[in-house]
This record gives structure tokens, C-alpha cells and sequence, in this order.
């Protein structure tokens, strides 16, 4: 058998051809450059021996079934949408990666036990409409209809970006699957992080999709005269939020998996000879265990508090973003570890700080999750890359998965 | 004798009635709102029984003669420009009280032994130019003909300004005053900050205008993203500018008179879910001796470095402005201390930790400077307030200044 690596660059490079931009890679959901994408996946997905459909959320779904006509899918997946000058990697390459293992699969061992679906969903990142999943959560039939009435930045709605893309906005529940007929959800990525790279490892087993919690944290102290106002006298709300992000560093540091970032910072008035009266910053907090994310959220506040205390600031605090941990499932993912075994390969169990369609997924199926290596955890940008060797032993890794479910449902 | 204060608050509040901006206090150089504010001041001079003037570069001069007409002139002053959406008091109360004690001197004690000028300077704030100074520099003989070049917000420069004001700039320099013909230089300004208020004091004698170091600051990191980058594994520019804010506080809070200021901050790319690559933020560091600021400036820089080696960031400083500190002269500053003891009042003395006109006119004479206590030490700003009671006695130790030089030549 050839390798799977040139097949699957090769229509990566087709797919990063089809851009709204000349020179970058920004393809979003329902826009033209979408349309053309999905049908170009279709071909690939006929021709490796599947049928295949576009779903009335926009997902094209390829098919072939398994022992028992119309019976439970194992549905591998990931996203075809990108972000604004993106890299060619993050999403497609699950997908393609799909659609090479099941060609290879049929054309190795015939008729599989069970249905295989791949699934390259039309919105994951969000890109477009501000609301990410959009693809996988009508796939699982979370999808709320609420969001019809976003509006993309020229102004138009979700709801007639479908009419637009030729799919009936009052009809994407359709999109949505029963549980009973997904075995399972299988889905490839890009580490999209460092610890593959650190570890020397081309691939891993994902053990969970980390729950997130964002704040926007407002402090308030006093603004003054730079020059006039002895150190003594002064509430400084920079000074206090400077204590703020410190203390959301140590506590993070002090446990494995659990990260917390303070991406943005802001001070009002802002300028060289002003005290800040006002400092505005944000908090985004992971980890794959809920309650571990939760103990670190509390002992943070509670830093903040006794911080802004002792300097006389008012702390506002608003709750903009709370996802709760997603596990992967354990049968699953041992299928995984054993496949990355099979290949030679330390089965490295990580979790992944970003999301993924598999987040939405979970709702009605198992899930499962095999990142792939990239260089210097980049991504979402042009410069994200995987080498070669780590995108054919990620294809190894899922084909072995494949086998192994198979095996398991056959004994 | 009755009051100065109502006749003072009288004045000001006409001053306050011309300006750029209906329903606030916005009166920048060469513009049509100081020409009326001009000669609404020199007015009041002639009134006083002073001679006045308009001077090359837009400062009003008043002046009466001494036993020795052209003889040395004691010169009060302060400017008669404002920030936009000014408060009352910051620049025309020093002029206005000037203008009140020598009349009163001149009604009760007749012609004084030593010419008496009061200067409304044109420029002090730098609110239309960004170059602050501009009127007092001129008259100190110290500015610098290329700012004629400086353009404001409606591409004008400065020396089409002047033009357009009457004046001409290839005359700016006609203002300069030299060092033989002022015998002393006498500023009378609201505190702008709360020590006065802490002290329960009217007044205090300033010992020095603080110099003042500016810098930017830039430190580089690794942007990456929030959820799948370690702790362990960051270079997270904003966790390093929070270290160095806080060793700046940590640093100025250990001396007294000097304070330092991270007034500005900005990250990059400064969203929720990526670690900030970049942090550039401002420090404002003054102090009334020049050495003790220059020691806490190489004791912050110190601690910076190890912050970003520690860290593995890359740090690169920019100095954008620097001033040696200009102390005020100690016999006429004892003559202010003596006066405000004569009014009953604890002599307090205090650094200045804003710059004043004084700084520019102590090229050329020795100066010193009496502060008015403000409330909440707010300025620049319409909350500005200084009290009745406290404008009072701010005059009246004017005037005992005045008197205490007089006692002193005719000795």
C-alpha cells in the first residue's frame, strides 16, 4: 500500500486554493468559496466509494454502508470553514485524512462491519457568524434556531445566508442525527498546541476537550496626576490588575492541564502622566476536569479579591464564556492509544486546550480524538505546518482505530 | 482692606466665560478665545495701575516701576491657556492673583521699591502645539525656533498661528527677557494633587519642580493560543509587564517625593484566548532631586532585566522625554515660608510634582512658587475647585511675599 501523506497534502493544497482572498486561506460558512470546497470533497468522497450528500446545515456528509444497510455510522469529522488568513491544516485535514483511510480501508478489506461516515462540517470556527459549531451542533441536533437571526459583519443574517446557499433555514433541524445511529465520532487534528513537539511524538490520544470559563474583569480605583500624588495616597487600578494577572499565573502553574491566559489588558485613561483610574482585563481559563477548573476560577477570585481589597479598588466581574469539559470516551480512545502503539509510538495522552466539532458531537455519540504534531504549536495562521511523516503516521493511526472497532464489533 | 478672594473668583469666572467649546473651558494659544482673554487681562492690569502689554510671542506683560524706572522687575506669572475642557483655576489664578496684590499693594503701601510685572503666559499647557512652555520658554529667551514648525490638529503651524494672532514669528525671539532684568520670579498655582488637603493646609512653599523621566516600554514574548499552550511553556509578554509595573510601585513606594507611573498599557494581539506576544507600556518617573530619580530609574531598569531574563522575553526601552528638576530658589522661597507663617499657617514644603512656567523662567531668574490647596487634588478637569477661604490666604501670602522682598531690598 502507498502512503497516505502526498494523496492527503496534495488535496489540502487544492482545498487552500479556494480562498475569498487572494494569497491567504479564508474560507467561511455558506460563503461561494464554501460551495465550491464541498463539492470538490464530494468528488473525493464518490471516488473513494462512498455516496455523498450536503446536509441542510451545509455539512457534506459521504456514506458507505456497512454489513447492515442503514445501520449506526462510525462518523469521522472535522470542519472545511477556516478562519481569516488561516493555515491549511486545522479542519480539512481530518477530513481529507477521512476520506483516505476509508478508501484505503475498502479497498483493503472490503465491505466494512458497520456504516463509515466523513463528515466535513461547514462552521466550526465561527468565523463568519460569531458563533462557533454551527456545522457539528446541527449535525447533533443542539443547534438553537435562535441563531438564524445573527448577522454576519455586511449584515446579513444566518438565516438568509442559507436561502442564499441554496438550503432551507427552516429546515436545518433536519440536519440533525439520532444517537441510536452514530456509533461513534472519530475525529483528526492538528495538536493546534506544543506538547506532541516536546514529547518528540508525531501523534497523541486526546483524553478530553477542556471546559473554558471567561471573564471580563473590571477594576476601579483613581485616577490622579502622575506627578502629584504621593505612592502612599494612590489607587492605582493598573498596579492592582498587574497583581491580578500575576495571581492567575501562579495558581495555574501549580497544577498540570489547567491553563489560564489574561489576553487582554486595558487602562483608562490611558495615558503617560495619568494614573489609571480603570483597568480592564479579560481571563480565559481551561482544563480538561471541570471541578479542577472550577477550584482554580474560585482561588482566583479570591486572590482578586483580597488584592483589590487591600488596595481599596471595586472589582466588577462578568461571565462572558463557560463551556464545561468534554471526556473523550475511554473504549474509543483505547482503540486509539492501541492503534498509535501499533505504529510504534509511545501512546501519549493529552488534552486539548481548543475545541473542537467533536464538543458538539458528544452530545448524541462516544468520541475520540487523534492529534497530529505541528510545528511550534501554531495555527490559525498561514505559517501553521505538519510535516509529512506525522500527517501519514496520523493516517496510520486512524486506519488502525478503524480496524480495531471493527475487530471489537466482530468478537 | 476687604477680601481678595471675591474680586479673584469675579475674574475667573470671566476668563472661564471665553472659550473654544460651549459649556466648557477649552482656551488654547494663538487662538480667538485668548485674544479676548488677553485683553480682558490687560484690562484689569491697567486698572491695577500697570502699564500692558502684549509681548512677541503672545504672553500679556503688565508692569509698574519701581524707585528706578526700567530698573529689575519682580516677575509673578502663570499662563493663561488651558487643556480642553478645563478647569478655572490651573494658570489664570496665579495671574489674577497677581494682578489683585498689586493693586492692593500699590492702593496701601504706593510705589513699591522694585518694578512689579505680571505675565499671563500664552502657552503653558501645550494643549494646540504638543509642545508645552511655548509662551514662558520666549520670555526666558530659551525656546527653540524650530518649533515654528509644529503643526496642530488643522495642519497649522506654529509660526502661521502667530502670524494670524498679529504677531511675527521671525520676532518670536523679542520676548526674551534678560537674566539682569528680573530680580525674581513668583507663581502662585493650585496644588494639582492632595497633599495640601492631606495636611489640612491653605497653602504651602513649593521646594522644587520635580524632573521627570518618560518612558516606553516594549517587551516580546510568544503569542500563542490560551487553551493548549502550558504554562510552563509560555513566554507571556503581559505576565512580564505585570512583574515590572509592580517593581516600579514597589521601587518609588520606598522614598518619599518620588513616584513613579505606568499610566499607558497596550498587548498584542490582545484577544481573550491568546497569550499576549507583545506588552508596550509607558513609565512616568519623577522626583524633586535629580539624583534620587536617576538611582530608582537604574534600580527599575535593574529589576527589568531580571523580570525578562527570568522570563525569556525580550525587553527594549525608549526614553521620550527627560527633565533635570528645577529647584526653587531658597531666599525667596524663605520669604514665601515667612509669609504664609505671617497668615497663621504651618509653612509647609512640598516637591511639585507638574511642571510650571517657573521651570522655563528659571533660566534667567531664581523662583519660587506658592500652592493653593485643591480639592480632591484634582485638575484638568471641570471638577477642578480650590476654595474661597483658600484663595484668600493664597493672595494674602502674595502679597506678604511682595512685602518680605521689599522689607529685604530696602534693608
Amino acid at each position: 500500500m502507498r502512503g497516505f501523506a502526498a494523496g492527503i497534502l496534495e488535496r489540502l493544497d487544492a482545498l487552500a486554493a479556494i480562498s475569498a482572498e487572494p494569497g491567504a486561506i479564508t474560507r467561511v460558512y455558506l460563503s461561494p468559496e464554501q460551495a465550491r470546497a464541498n463539492a470538490l470533497v464530494m468528488g473525493w468522497m464518490r471516488e473513494a466509494g462512498m455516496s455523498a450528500r450536503l446536509d441542510a446545515a451545509g455539512n457534506v456528509v459521504g456514506r458507505v454502508e456497512g454489513a447492515e444497510p442503514g445501520g449506526p455510522a462510525l462518523v469521522i469529522g472535522s470542519h472545511l470553514d477556516t478562519v481569516r488568513d488561516a493555515g491549511r491544516y486545522d479542519g480539512p485535514l481530518g477530513v481529507v485524512t477521512g476520506i483516505a483511510c476509508v478508501a484505503a480501508w475498502l479497498r483493503a478489506d472490503g465491505r466494512p462491519p458497520f456504516a463509515v461516515e466523513v463528515v466535513g462540517f461547514g462552521d466550526e470556527e465561527g468565523t463568519r457568524f460569531q458563533s462557533t459549531l454551527i456545522g457539528s451542533r446541527a449535525f447533533a441536533g443542539t443547534f438553537d434556531p435562535a441563531l438564524l437571526a445573527l448577522r454576519d459583519a455586511d449584515g446579513i443574517s444566518l438565516g438568509a445566508a442559507l436561502t442564499a446557499f441554496g438550503l432551507d433555514p427552516a429546515r436545518i433541524g433536519q440536519a440533525a442525527r439520532a444517537a441510536k445511529d452514530v456509533l461513534g465520532y472519530l475525529e483528526l487534528h492538528i495538536e493546534q498546541g506544543p506538547m506532541l513537539e516536546q514529547a518528540g511524538l508525531p501523534v497523541g490520544a486526546v483524553t478530553a476537550i477542556s471546559g473554558a470559563t471567561r471573564l471580563a474583569v473590571t477594576l476601579t480605583g483613581e485616577a490622579g496626576h502622575a506627578g502629584t500624588v504621593a505612592m502612599a495616597g494612590r489607587r492605582d487600578a493598573l498596579a492592582g490588575a498587574a497583581e491580578c494577572v500575576l495571581a492567575v499565573e501562579a495558581r495555574c502553574r501549580g497544577e498540570a492541564d489547567l491553563v489560564g491566559t489574561v489576553g487582554g489588558i486595558a487602562v483608562h485613561p490611558g495615558v503617560v502622566n495619568v494614573i489609571p483610574g480603570e483597568a480592564r482585563f479579560t481571563l480565559d481559563l481551561r482544563a480538561p476536569d471541570d471541578a479542577c477548573r472550577r477550584a482554580a476560577l474560585a482561588d482566583i477570585e479570591a486572590a482578586w479579591s483580597a488584592i483589590v481589597r487591600r488596595r481599596g479598588l471595586d472589582l466588577a466581574v462578568r461571565r462572558t464564556h463557560e463551556a464545561q469539559a468534554v471526556p473523550c470516551d475511554p473504549a474509543l480512545t483505547a482503540l486509539v492509544e492501541a492503534a498509535i502503539a501499533q505504529e510504534g509510538y509511545r501512546a501519549l495522552r493529552l488534552p486539548s486546550g481548543a475545541g473542537h466539532d467533536g464538543m458538539a458531537v458528544a452530545a448524541i455519540a462516544p468520541i475520540a480524538m487523534i492529534f497530529v504534531r505541528c510545528r511550534g504549536g501554531i495555527s490559525h495562521s498561514p505559517a501553521e505546518f505538519a510535516g509529512p511523516p506525522d500527517i501519514e503516521a496520523g493516517a496510520r493511526v486512524m486506519l488502525g482505530t478503524l480496524r480495531g472497532l471493527a475487530r471489537r464489533i466482530r468478537a
